[in-house]
This record gives C-alpha cells, sequence and structure tokens, in this order.
C-alpha cells in the first residue's frame, strides 16, 4: 500500500464539513494539495488555513492528485458528479454524504468518507471521537481510506450505502429534530421574556442520561402516561399556534406509543 | 426571619424529584423530618436515605411541621390536596410541579418550589446548578423558601404561575421530545443492528452548540433548505412507518417555517 501521508489530496468543497476535515488532515499529518469551491471567497479561506492551492473552476483542478474527497451539499453533487470525476477519471474519488449512495460518484474507483457530526466553519472540532464510516467500490481502496480515517479519529467502520442511509436518517432525528424541539422552546420562552439559557442544565442533564440509559429508559414527561391534564393545559396555551399543537399532540401520542409497546415487551 | 435550618420539613412523596430534593436538602443542612408515600417501599426508602420517619397514611403525616414540600404526581395533587393541606392548615404548603399552578394548593399559606430538571431516583444529581423557581402567596413566606432554595443552588428565580406553565411547556420540548427524538433513532439504528451509542459524540456536539448558539442558529440539516432529494428519500426508508414519517415530514416543515422566518428578519 502507498504511503497515505504522501499521497495528493484534493478537498472539492470548502463548507462546515471540508473546514473542519480538512483542519483534521493537515493535523494528522496529511497534505492537502488544492481546496475547489464555487466561490471564491470559500476556497480562498479554507486554501488559507490549510496552506495549500485554491481554484473556482472545475477545470482548474488538480488532474495528478491521487484522492479526490467531494464534500459539497448533497443535490450539488449529483449536479456536477460526472464533470468532476472527468477530471481524473482513474483516481480515488471519495464523498462524505450520509445520505448519498456510494454511486453517486460515476467513476470506477469510488468510496465514501463520511464523518458523523454536526460541523460549523467557526468552531473547528475534535476528530478523533467522530464516528467516520467508510465504503470502497474496489477493496484495494478501503486500506488506503482505512489509514487516512484512523488516523484522524479513533472510531472507524465500514459501511454499505443501504445501511448508511439509515445511520443519516437516525442523525436526523437525534441532531436536526431534537434541535428544532429546542428552537420551539426558545419561541415559548421568548413570548414570556425568558431567556433561552435557563434551559440549558435541563438540557444537558437530558443527554448526560443518554449515555447511560437507552432512550426509551431515560423517557419523561407527562406522555408517558399520557397525563391528559397536563397534555391539555399545554395545548390550551398553545391555541395561537396550531402548528406547534400539532407537533406536541403528536411528539406526545408517539412517546406513549413507545411506552405501550415496551411495557408489552416486558 | 425564622432559621430555615431549624424549621421542620415534610416530604410529601417518595418519587424521582422527591428523592432528588430530599438529598439536596440534607446536603445543604436542613433536616427533613418525615417523608410521606402511599407506597410503604417507597416512603421507607427515602426515609432511610433521608434518616427521618416515614408514613403511608395521610392522616400519619406530622401536623406540627413548619414547612410542606408536596412532590406527588400532578393528577394526584389535585386529587389530595384538600386532604392532605387539612393535617395543618396554618403551615407553608408548597409543591414543586412546573405545570400546575399554586392555587392547586387550597390553604393560606402556599406555594411553589419548582426546580427544573429531569430526575431519576437511581442517579442524585447535583443541585446546585439546577434553576428553582418560586412562588407564594404570602409575601412573607418568599424570604424562607428563597434562602431554602439558594442553600441548595446556585439560580433561583421568583416566577407567576402563568409564566411557570409556558416554562414547563418549554421544557417539554427540549427534554421530553428531544429525547423522544432520540427514541426514534435508536428504533431506526436497531432495524440495522447499528448501535446507539454511535450517535453520542453527535448527539454531544449538538446540545454543545446551544451554549453558545441559539437553536435557530445551530440548526442544520436537509429541513434547513427543504432538500427534497434527501427528505423523500429519508421519507421512502420509513415506508412501513407512516407514524415515524409524519413527525419527520411535520418536523421538516417547521424547521423550514422558521428557517423561513429568520430570513425574512434579517
Amino acid at each position: 500500500m502507498p504511503d497515505i501521508r504522501q499521497q495528493r489530496i484534493v478537498l472539492v468543497g470548502a463548507g462546515n464539513l471540508a473546514t473542519n476535515l480538512g483542519h483534521a488532515l493537515m493535523q494528522s499529518g496529511h497534505t492537502v494539495a488544492q481546496v475547489y469551491s464555487r466561490t471564491e471567497e470559500s476556497a480562498t479561506a479554507l486554501a488559507d488555513r490549510l496552506h495549500c492551492a485554491a481554484t473556482t473552476a472545475i477545470d482548474g483542478i488538480f488532474a495528478d492528485a491521487d484522492l479526490y474527497i467531494v464534500s459539497i451539499k448533497d443535490s450539488a453533487l449529483a449536479e456536477i458528479a460526472v464533470t468532476l470525476t472527468a477530471v481524473n477519471p482513474d483516481a480515488l474519488w471519495v464523498h462524505t454524504a450520509g445520505s448519498m449512495p456510494m454511486d453517486t460518484l460515476p467513476c470506477r474507483r469510488r468510496g465514501v468518507f463520511y464523518p458523523m457530526q454536526t460541523f460549523s466553519k467557526q468552531t473547528i472540532v475534535e476528530f478523533r471521537n467522530i464516528p467516520i464510516f467508510l465504503e470502497s467500490s474496489d477493496a484495494d481502496d478501503m486500506p488506503l481510506l482505512r489509514v487516512l480515517a484512523e488516523n484522524t479519529s479513533d472510531s472507524v467502520y465500514e459501511l454499505d450505502s443501504d445501511t448508511r442511509k439509515h445511520l443519516h436518517l437516525a442523525a436526523v432525528f437525534c441532531c436536526n429534530f431534537a434541535n428544532h424541539c429546542c428552537t420551539i422552546a426558545a419561541d415559548v420562552l421568548s413570548d414570556k421574556k425568558i431567556p433561552f439559557e435557563v434551559m440549558l442544565p435541563l438540557i444537558d442533564r437530558t443527554v448526560e442520561k443518554l449515555h447511560t440509559l437507552t432512550p426509551l429508559e431515560a423517557q419523561t414527561g407527562p406522555a408517558v402516561r399520557y397525563d391528559t391534564n397536563v397534555i391539555d393545559r399545554h395545548l390550551h396555551l398553545l391555541d395561537a399556534r396550531p402548528d406547534l399543537q400539532r407537533i406536541y399532540e403528536m411528539m406526545s401520542k408517539s412517546i406513549h406509543v413507545y411506552e405501550g409497546r415496551e411495557k408489552r415487551e416486558e
């Protein structure tokens, strides 16, 4: 196997994930040769951080790299995949999208390098404990991807596209939807001029419990026993917000259904 | 004001909150004289921990205490409030229920002592950073409640019943509903034999972000731009689970509506 630290890597994309991944690669001794982004500002910003070249044109992407890591919006990925991989059809191309099948990349040697985390450009997170899920079309490319992943993270898994789709769906519930529950809470609080910060100890503890209990075991609240006294009063408080009433009712019913299922299985 | 540490306190209830509160009171030098619970086992278990008397009969509750802290299920509270407060109608009675108005207690000197946290008997949590929300019918009783609260916690607020109702509603979204999102994720993962633990770094980071960003600023995922490619594929994965499809769709639409509102306000 070629020494992965000698490989020329091109990062296609300069968004939240690309920025964090670029940092993690640099910190683990890898060399990113070039960053591509449609927008000059993003390309330059990340290239400056990684001390490498930048380009905003697909035909400006280095054609002699060994590995291309494509980290762009899912919708853009499908659109430009053909043009992109034509830059160097014999190289290994991987994308970082949890929800996209590996076959989105129309080249021979393709793969997936999916670090499951919520990223922002402003905060560079520690990659060590971020699970990375790998897939490759050519078994010969897996050792290289594995070494690259293990150089940046302690939890590396191989996962096929179908299973990864479910993983990504689960992540949307855990991260995106759970966060939205907090957005709604902040909205309810702001009507009464209560700062959202008072919720943080409760939120921290809610998550802390998940390190020792299953989410089903950790569940509390009026919906567990479907306490209609409390539920009806809460729904009444939301009379001016039918959108939030529907979410409240649907989540409460779902909690109750899961509790009932659990009891029957005991 | 009488020295609060000399006051005789009776704890009515021996559930998750009562157990944690009892501990916190004991640790801060207060004396719980007696624990009441309908069930012998719960009453004795908590009384043993607090080195105090136990009773399972309402007419066995000490009639000479100074302060009664009622921490029982919301539905039970409304039912037995009259019988309960008749034990000592001149004393100060407070309940610990976030969602119940102070007036649920039908006595002259009544109040609320609401520590906003998700508790379990198994884990005794540190009370210091738990916000406690106070209310009292008689202004003369507030200093006593305040000292009691400040002895156990660093964040103590006075809040009327109406505002507290909204606070409790917000807590249901942040804690109960966010946790349920994780239950659904665990369910999706178990179908594919993926352990829920792989989600923990993502969940931890999602919450960590809320310490520096508003939940709306922290929002990520396909629903932000309503990426129908990803959303439709996720809905398709849930074809066998129409209940989860409805939750997925409703949460995604709500995220998108909040994002749109934000953009218009910028």
